[in-house]
């Protein structure tokens, strides 16, 4: 971690002193940069590698709640997380004018993957539907190999946008046979329902190792591979408590790194975004966990080897998550560490059941007040959804957690960044600045 | 821990400059690191003068709310705000231990007068209620000139944490007393309730100029003054559309300045929390137009001068603004724009009239949908109070605004910088960080 407060710091200097920013031509400007600069010699100015890797959803009430969430109760002070140590800036994430100001995920993902804006829906193609160039492409083009490792399935909006071209983010099936065509060397994630035998079929002709079962990644020692884990997201974080992010993320790197030419991967905790819209606090701080120790999977690598270069950021905020609410000045986490399930799976248990009180209780790790058991026993009579909104009415009040939307917001989102060019990220920025950033450190052709 | 952070940096510095750092005494080395830095000729490397300025309340959701009601509908582009250009990081506000997650604005602003943690409702006291020194105190030792300029009253909880010491923020007279000790060279704000006469003869005995109207800022050319320009706030930005902040901010510069050994000014746009406890988008937007014009006015100060820095950050988040609500995909605050008035003052004005349809609809500058009309004739029939939130609801509704609480959350908050020291700020920090940066570029004794 000290090491890349040095450099931030490091390239802090090199910007105090004046360096002119030229930002039509950025690629040029962050060599006179680093030529001016002071960097240790194992340092390169310019990275071989890249990583973005994006938390859906994950505006700033996540990484701050997520830093309650983890604080030990055992020490005096509050531990910083590894979003504390590698804040670099902020994004804004508005789409193209004719969807307003709020986003959804394809088209921030589109501006990340791309540098332009279009309207919500749609997949690195333009308003006029024409095919936007990703840096997945512009990368091939300089011989580097290119991965994804997502937790949602594979050919979910995010990850589509940097290996796909699609008018719409629903179209999922021609998503899935567009990857064909993307050269990608690692696909990792969910989905197996949109890959037909037929498709995968073409996928092993063009030399994919083709696996579904997490044990079988050991067996995996050179790309390319098409890794689908489950018909459509991974298992939910609270519920496996595995770090499949993590696992996926590591064998990435690895099969990646093989490349002489460098690589660029896309990692995405998608099931932050998937918590927030169901306005559900305890699987979303779990989501958040598994997403953050993925992002120390990266950092240990970045850190390790000083050519590979670190984005993170989340392509818009969900669900309006405040950190304290209903006029209360308190926020109580801590009971979210023992839930063993998701408010959705519970509540379909309490409602198989007839003697649901005892295993809820036991999922929930606390015993209801009266007030709360009659409210659930209530709820439960009128079915599973509101047996769940139930739960999480109870969760977020003994949390005193707060929801204003089951959609998305326009909250700017934070940038974290390391490794070589990460300073390039420090302060505010687009989504669309950060591709153009990103696109400007590849190497020429 | 967070002092790590500032070292950290000192050591990067240090490291690139090829000089020793003394971590055991910052201040010094902060000065070492500043003379061999790289740095512009005008440039100093320890600020002559320092401004800190508070947006009360500010979180993240503010300001980009508010990039969003600046945008100029007539350019293609979403135009920049003053906090896109000075952003440079991100600061947590939790407040001592004992208080929890969430902080108050005591609590929070004696983390920035002085560095320490404390409970909620401290100014500048520790959790044994004993005095902690603050930067003014030791601006005052090193001969600077001290000031405050205010939206509040001059002795609420902000300024007071930088000019006084008391076990509670209640304690307003206490306060307002305690300043006469506090050698401040510029008093500027609301207040007059808090000041009896006796009080104001022993300022005036001391040599300060008491003012009561704006008109009379322009007669005072030179220290000390006490500005007393309302009973309690000064008028809601809403409603005077008179930039009152930049003017008496302006004036505080021009005061403070006069002095050789420079100044430390605290401003505050104190309203902004105070429309956040209300839920009240229109008069938020409003009070951040008016707190954003006095950061520019200070922007161009520092930019002028070049031995000035500014710190710009808010002391915590009010109200779980969104951005967007409900499950919508879109903001529309183009209306806010037209309202003249608060709807605190529009629900007097409708209760107190027989005809009070048409008053409220110019005020608001929109025509009632039948639903918004029957819905504020239900409203008015419940008297004063029912009618303000009836009309901040169609205002909600019709600009899709979220709102989770009438308190505060734990959101970090966002910081801002200009100025030589400015990037001491980068990054992630906690809030007594801000306080041990700046004290850490005072002058020697």
């Amino acid at each position: 971690m000290r090491l890349f407060t040095i450099i931030a710091c490091a390239f802090a200097v090199a910007f105090t002193a004046n360096v002119k920013a030229d930002v039509d031509n950025l690629a040029p400007t962050v060599a006179t940069i680093a030529s001016q600069q002071v960097i240790p010699a194992n340092q390169a100015a310019r990275p071989k590698n890249m990583v973005i890797m994006i938390g859906d959803g994950m505006g700033p009430a996540y990484t701050t709640a997520y830093r309650f969430f983890k604080n030990n109760p055992q020490t005096e002070e509050i531990e910083q997380t590894v979003f504390d140590r590698l804040l670099v800036g902020m994004s804004s994430t508005y789409p193209a004018r004719s969807s307003g100001y709020v986003t959804d995920s394809a088209a921030s993902a589109t501006a990340l993957a791309t540098g332009y804006k279009t309207y919500n829906g749609a997949i690195s193609v333009n308003e006029q539907k024409q095919p936007l160039t990703t840096i997945f492409q512009l990368a091939k083009q300089r011989g580097m190999a290119t991965g994804v490792a997502v937790t949602s399935q594979v050919n979910h909006a995010t990850p589509a946008a940097f290996m796909a071209h699609n008018e719409s983010r629903k179209n999922y099936v021609e998503i899935a046979e567009a990857y064909l065509t993307s050269e990608a060397d690692v696909i990792l994630g969910g989905g197996q329902k949109y890959f037909s035998d037929a498709l995968l079929k073409q996928f092993t002709g063009k030399g994919y190792q083709h696996i579904t079962e997490f044990e079988q990644l050991a067996d995996i020692t050179q790309p390319k591979v098409l890794g689908l884990f489950a018909d459509v997201q991974l298992p939910w974080a609270i519920e496996s408590r595995q770090n499949h992010l993590s696992d996926i993320t590591q064998k990435a790197l690895e099969l990646l790194s093989q490349n002489q030419q460098g690589f660029i991967l896309l990692v995405e905790g998608s099931l932050i975004d998937w918590a927030g819209h169901s306005n559900d606090i305890a699987t979303a701080m779990h989501e958040m966990d598994e997403f953050a120790n993925a992002i120390e999977v990266v950092e240990q690598f970045v850190r390790s080897r000083q050519d590979t270069l670190l984005v993170v950021t989340a392509d818009h905020n969900t669900g309006g998550l405040s950190v304290g609410a209903n006029g209360e000045y308190a926020w109580h986490p801590e009971l979210l560490h023992h839930i063993t399930a998701t408010p959705r799976a519970l509540a379909k248990l309490a409602i198989e059941q007839d003697d649901w009180q005892l295993p809820l209780t036991e999922a929930l790790a606390f015993e209801f007040t009266a007030d709360e058991q009659q409210a659930l026993s209530n709820a439960r009579m009128q079915g599973e959804k509101a047996m769940r909104q139930a739960i999480k009415s109870v969760i977020d009040k003994r949390t005193n957690t707060g929801w204003t939307s089951t959609g998305h917001t326009a909250l700017d989102v934070q940038v974290f960044a390391a490794g070589p060019g990460a300073s390039l990220f420090h302060g505010n920025q687009d989504n669309t600045d950060i591709a153009k950033k990103m696109i400007s450190l590849l190497p020429s052709k």
